[in-house]
């Protein structure tokens, strides 16, 4: 199958995968460095595996700097099984506590609802009706007594991306599905970063939390052992069946972004794609029209609206696709268009998309 | 990669995949049928892996003819997530409620260790120190005011197997991880059957669960939505994003079972592969010996030691993998041999194991 017959895959997760990894895991299939075997047939405690999912850990630790005095933890259940975890592994006491929730999009809504089952949740700003930015920090109340202060560094729903880490004195929890590995962080600042695979780092199935080891010691008596951290970490992710496979493919993901220049390419990268979009936007002179404020603009999901015209988003996403461009329809949620560009996505692909946009305003002017 | 350079992998999980199976995943790993995507870069919510996702449930449903007032769950979290599942979707009072298990081994044991942390767990037979059996059901000491019944078909440490359905008047719950589409089962006797996917269903990373629709209604409040059975039917398996390429390798394994005549044809295998190890185990005069009773002896995972002599025991293996027959030991908690016979594993492979042991105990009597 030939690289040409390819689409440039916009979509906002599962989303595209380096064609080198695509390459290296066809070719690996049935039989993985001489094993015998294909990956995910290979026990999850034998030398090979090990290696492998070591490995992974080695190149996600070096690629972000992480701390000694931070665990990795290879975890099922996604962002939404993050949004329950997060409470039961930093609340034992459950709704005798409190948490701070930063709303600034879909998912740190629907993360705010999930451990409203658990604990007492303080959102920190005023209900919206649509997220176009970050309100600044003067407005923030915290609660005096909150466990942590949570937020998602890049909604992608709503394309709206804090542009530095917020300043608050509260244990912080980042939900960076979407951004993580395009910029680099400070992961010091964090009690618990947590990413699930399926836009960045390879395959759904997998998620990836970052924990403080003075976070592990106390879960909920409630938290189920494939959500603890506690239980994950001291099993080196092995107390169950790891998605083995999954695994196997984000390792696969880091050695291409290490072996591409790291981290700061990947943010040179997201940088020239989505300033590249923005500008266009910005010289299309109203034709294409940005839903985020400045300063708070996605580098990574960007939504936006043609003349808020639905027919025309419509024909825009039918040509779109007929040109070999798929998923840049909005979320059903916000409609309107939205163009994904993690780091699988090139600088070069990016472009396609500028020329066909160009193009469409031209013929639709 | 020559199918010949495979070797034979007799893993309890992950386990072998029919090679049919991988060689179209490799076919298909950068453009599945003319999409121009890997199904891993799939969106979950498009129409290509709606068909994906809706055939495996459609195949399933035929392979263990699946009643309609069924649903067929795609989960995450494996047996160990399952084993939190099962008391917060079954008792929503938690700790005022009751469920009985019967422990026939490891993973019964771990599901009610789980369990204890919602319910109150009652074990119906009394501790033991090595599982060789299941205690006759009128030895069983059931609550009169439990929840459910839970047991395990298959211990795949210990090689323990139930020979039926246990008859007993309560809601049943079964983890059938090691022994799903081994053997036909008549589904409308269960409350709920869930299986990991890395024995007999394709990689780690899905979890089926089959639930009787009127027990959906009302998970505990501090049930994660990752778990919550109820959650995930109203939304199809899509609440969150499913672990989709494990979806689709688990609808490949499907197709494959039906194109080699179904569960029937699967059961005929299963006998023959086991009956011929224990016929040669019987015919070996003690130089094998079975550690379970007759009766409830695994067609699947068969435990065994060699003359209860850990040094030959250990020569055993390492001849067995020089010869390209890999993970024989047996678990690290009862030592031994353990061989793992899955469906992906033909007639013709496992005669291979026989003939190896033949010869090994003409060198080693």
């Amino acid at each position: 199958m030939s690289e040409e017959s390819r689409v440039l895959n916009f979509s906002a997760g599962p989303s595209a995968i380096p064609v080198p990894v695509l390459r290296q895991a066809q070719q690996q299939m049935l039989n993985y460095n001489g094993s015998g075997c294909s990956v995910m047939e290979l026990s999850h405690r034998g030398a090979t595996f090990d290696k492998i999912i070591k490995d992974a850990e080695k190149d996600l630790r070096e690629l972000l700097s992480i701390p000694l005095s931070y665990k990795v933890l290879f975890m099922q259940g996604g962002g939404t099984g993050q949004f329950a975890a997060v409470p039961l592994n930093l609340c034992p006491r459950l709704k005798e506590q409190k948490a701070d929730y930063l709303v600034t999009g879909a998912w740190s809504q629907k993360a705010a609802k999930e451990a409203g089952q658990y604990v007492q949740v303080n959102l920190v700003t005023p209900k919206v009706d649509k997220y176009t930015k970050i309100p600044p920090a003067s407005e923030w109340k915290l609660s005096p007594d909150s466990a942590y202060f949570y937020y998602c560094d890049n909604e992608t729903i709503h394309g709206v991306e804090f542009p530095e880490v917020p300043n608050v004195s509260r244990l912080l929890v980042c939900d960076m599905s979407s951004n993580i590995l395009t910029r680099p962080v400070d992961v010091s600042k964090f009690g618990v970063i947590f990413a699930g695979a399926q836009k960045n780092l390879g395959p759904a199935g997998v998620t990836i939390a970052i924990v403080r080891e003075d976070l592990l010691s106390s879960p909920a008596s409630v938290c189920p052992s494939v959500l603890s951290y506690k239980t994950t970490a001291e099993n080196d992710s092995l107390y169950n069946t790891p998605p083995t496979y999954a695994i196997y493919l984000l390792g696969l993901v880091l050695k291409w972004i290490k072996s591409e220049g790291g981290v700061a390419e990947m943010q040179a990268r997201s940088e020239k794609k989505s300033q590249g979009l923005y500008d266009l936007i910005e010289q299309s002179r109203g034709f294409y029209i940005s839903t985020v404020e400045k300063g708070f603009r996605s580098r990574i999901t960007i939504p936006f609206r043609i003349r808020c015209d639905d027919a025309l988003e419509k024909k825009f996403v039918k040509e779109a696709e007929s040109a070999g461009m798929i998923q840049l329809k909005g979320h059903r949620s916000v409609g309107g268009i939205r163009a994904s560009m993690f780091n699988a996505m090139d600088v070069s692909q990016a472009a396609k998309l500028f020329e066909f946009m160009k193009k469409f305003q031209a013929d639709n002017q």
